[in-house]
């Protein structure tokens, strides 16, 4: 009987990198796969220092790993998930470590700690992001779970995550499914930053008639300043990718636009409205992947229903005022998504530490950019910061911004170009710093008509009142 | 025994006065409440010509139903519901009809509907809106459920509905929960128009300093203009009543800010992501309340993050462009909730009337205005209708008003006052009219770090790309 350091089910893409990258770092690493071509060719592409074993067997793939066991789970969500604990339970441990490494909706989680929990087995949901090359070559992972369970998985988490500056970017987050919420909300921004580049290189093409060139050195120029992050860099290859299907121009002018969405941003907008921690730019890029399907609809509505632009901003005033006005859309997105954690924190008593949050986030996965370093640090400053807007530094560089994008936002009206997410970002930010919104009208309109009863700013009390 | 006509049970405000409202309309009706205090006072209130009768005993009511019996359920949804299903069942017999008059989660009808019909028992859900008035003297009801068994309560819900030139705002909507998911939706609806309306508010009387007079007025007018409609009227009421408690001023001025909801605008938010039916209106209702609840963090924002008006817009001017660019937006709200329904009706079987919807929506329910007549219309000419901007008198109206929409809301962004609803509808109209939409950049980051594929515009098949 071998002593391998960890074990994989499910030897997909991610399985498989994650593997190897395990391997790269030194630990020995079984896998199994149903699938015995998979688990067959898993030691075919072994490298010479490589200690790893493919199997078919879940019996032998569990005696082959040192107890307490460590095993990662890589397979589809939901489903499968359950058929694989099911077919690994007979020959786990008291003990014993097993990672759920996919997009699990949350409270499935929370279900399988539980259950496991009474087996004496430590299951953690864990968000891994940064696709398949991060998974070979360092990805940012979100473990949830028990506390003293992650000493277990700590070295070769650490070992194979994205570092920045030294640090990795894996830190045990909180108990249940932290984890998966924490990489839930990290989609949710995702989908919103996605949207919000759309967005830009929708102004600049439909709206201006910029070039497709010029639009690509404007997010390489970005990936060079304060902007510089994941998927701005992603953007400026996009732009250059050339079509060979056709060998005329540029791919991307090819690709349909049509969007589709796995779920993960929808979880997320969904669960903020039942928490209610407002995430109103997630909600629109959620809204903006789905009235993109109605493709047909739109044909016909383009041809019936017209605007003549009437924007007086010209393009060089435009591409000055962008960059600021992407850079207060940005900051208000990781504001929302952030103050989402730190009310599903206290709601699911997670324990999270938001700066450790902001830290894991800045390398390897898909949402990394530059500015979490100064996520990070507004969190360092007040570990209990509600909301990022209200971080001095953060909160200064809004307020200089927002004039710009203001004024981007009126040229997107001006010129007829949805622009759900740029606009939702100003809403907020507006709401936000309103010491008194009109909801008042709102709490009499209830009162009105449903007998709902309200407070009153200026006593205690729960108060109805016959209006007519 | 006798021989009522129907039974109520639950026998709160909406439930009694239902149950009034029905012995007005000659229909003899008993009432089940377990609150003997309840059930032996509502024959004290009875007129000459009613035939009424309390009782606590659930054996006693069912035996006083004609059959096949005809009962509904007044009590709060979720447990309550299921809790006086139980207590009736022993008492009750193959083809009896029981309905859900309360604002039931649509799943859970489903759920009744499939498990009550095994006994033979025809299940409803119906929405019911107009608040305690609406039910003492003409609400609008959405019921769902078998067709068949709708004629045992046909009669007497047609008599007690509200009427618009003869006509009962009720009628057969679909099987299954489709009463409960249209009610949902109108809720919805109510929710965004409501905001909508706060915003108007909020925008005279902060961003102008208009005074409450100026602003009860204005509203007063829309009331009589193609603007009528029961929020807006209830609106210039409430902004007429005058403050009892500290005898100064307007009482909306003393109303608390902190808006609270009882969850269904957040179902319809929630479940139009499932569907894939964008409704950004309703979602940004829904974030507005719950932005409303962080009172203190708005305060401490207020005091950092300013902003200085640099509107150019008159008062004069915004008075004028307000009127249409609130119609804009009304019809907008609209067009996404009828829009939901037509995806909800394909999604769950309904096969909802849209027309009928609109008909029906024209009296007695608090989203009741002028305008829902055009949408009947529309329906009428085009009864598959997907979109109504797609009508051609609506959608020119619109045309023609979005320009005094598009400066009303750059009004509000100079101003820094946040119209979520507002914006969120021009947006809104803005992708619906493009025929292209630039998700294609989404698909190709998506394909770029994650290998989802996408589709191309120029010929059939899944892609994928090695991007770099």
């Amino acid at each position: 009987m071998e002593e391998f350091d960890f074990g994989i089910v499910g030897l997909g893409v991610m399985g498989r990198n994650l593997l190897l990258n395990m391997a790269d770092h030194n630990f020995s690493v079984a896998g199994l796969d149903l699938d015995a071509e998979k688990a067959a060719s898993l030691e075919k592409e072994a490298l010479e220092n490589h200690t790893i074993k493919g199997t078919t067997s879940a019996e032998e793939f569990c005696g082959l790993i040192r107890k307490p066991r460590a095993i990662m789970l890589l397979v589809p969500a939901g489903k499968p998930v359950d058929a694989a604990i099911k077919s690994l339970l007979p020959f786990l441990e008291e003990g014993d470590v097993l990672v759920d490494g996919g997009n699990s909706y949350f409270p499935d989680t929370d279900r399988r700690v539980k259950e496991l929990a009474e087996k004496g087995i430590h299951f953690f949901g864990m968000g891994i992001s940064g696709g398949e090359k991060g998974a070979r070559f360092g990805p940012s992972m979100m473990p949830g779970g028990n506390a003293e369970a992650y000493e277990r998985l700590r070295p070769i988490f650490e070992a194979v995550a994205a570092k920045v500056n030294g640090e990795p970017c894996v830190t045990y987050l909180g108990q249940g499914s932290a984890g998966n919420y924490v990489k839930m909300v990290h989609n949710g921004i995702e989908y919103a930053i996605m949207e919000l580049i759309a967005e830009t290189y929708d102004l600049l093409k439909r709206g201006y008639g910029v070039e497709d060139s010029k639009i690509q050195q404007l997010f390489a120029k970005w990936n060079e300043s304060e902007l510089s992050s994941f998927l701005v860099e992603i953007t400026s290859e996009i732009l250059e990718k050339q079509d060979e299907v056709t060998g005329k121009g540029l791919l991307l002018n090819y690709v349909s636009d049509a969007a589709k969405s796995k779920g993960t941003g929808k979880w997320t907008s969904q669960n903020a409205m039942d928490i209610q921690a407002p995430v109103p730019a997630i909600d629109a890029a959620v809204q903006m992947r789905d009235i993109s399907k109605y493709k047909e609809e739109r044909v016909e509505a383009s041809k019936v229903l017209k605007w003549k632009d009437n924007s007086e901003t010209s393009e060089e005033q435009i591409f000055e005022e962008l960059t600021d006005a992407f850079y207060f859309a940005m900051i208000n997105i990781y504001a929302q998504g952030m103050a989402q954690l730190f009310i599903a924190s206290k709601e699911y008593n997670y324990g999270l530490n938001l700066e450790e949050v902001a830290k894991i986030w800045r390398g390897g996965c898909i949402i990394r950019a530059a500015c979490l370093e100064d996520l990070r640090q507004a969190y360092t400053k007040t570990p209990e910061l509600p909301n990022l807007l209200m971080d001095e530094k953060l909160g200064k560089a809004l307020q200089e911004k927002q004039g710009a994008a203001r004024n981007v936002v009126k040229t997107f009206i001006d010129k007829g170009i949805p622009a759900a997410v740029f606009t939702s970002t100003i809403s907020y930010f507006d709401s936000y710093r309103s010491e008194i919104l009109p909801t008042n009208m709102i709490q009499a309109q209830r009162d009105y008509f449903g007998a709902h009863k309200y407070e009153r700013n200026d006593q205690e009390g729960i108060f109805h009142t016959e209006w007519v």
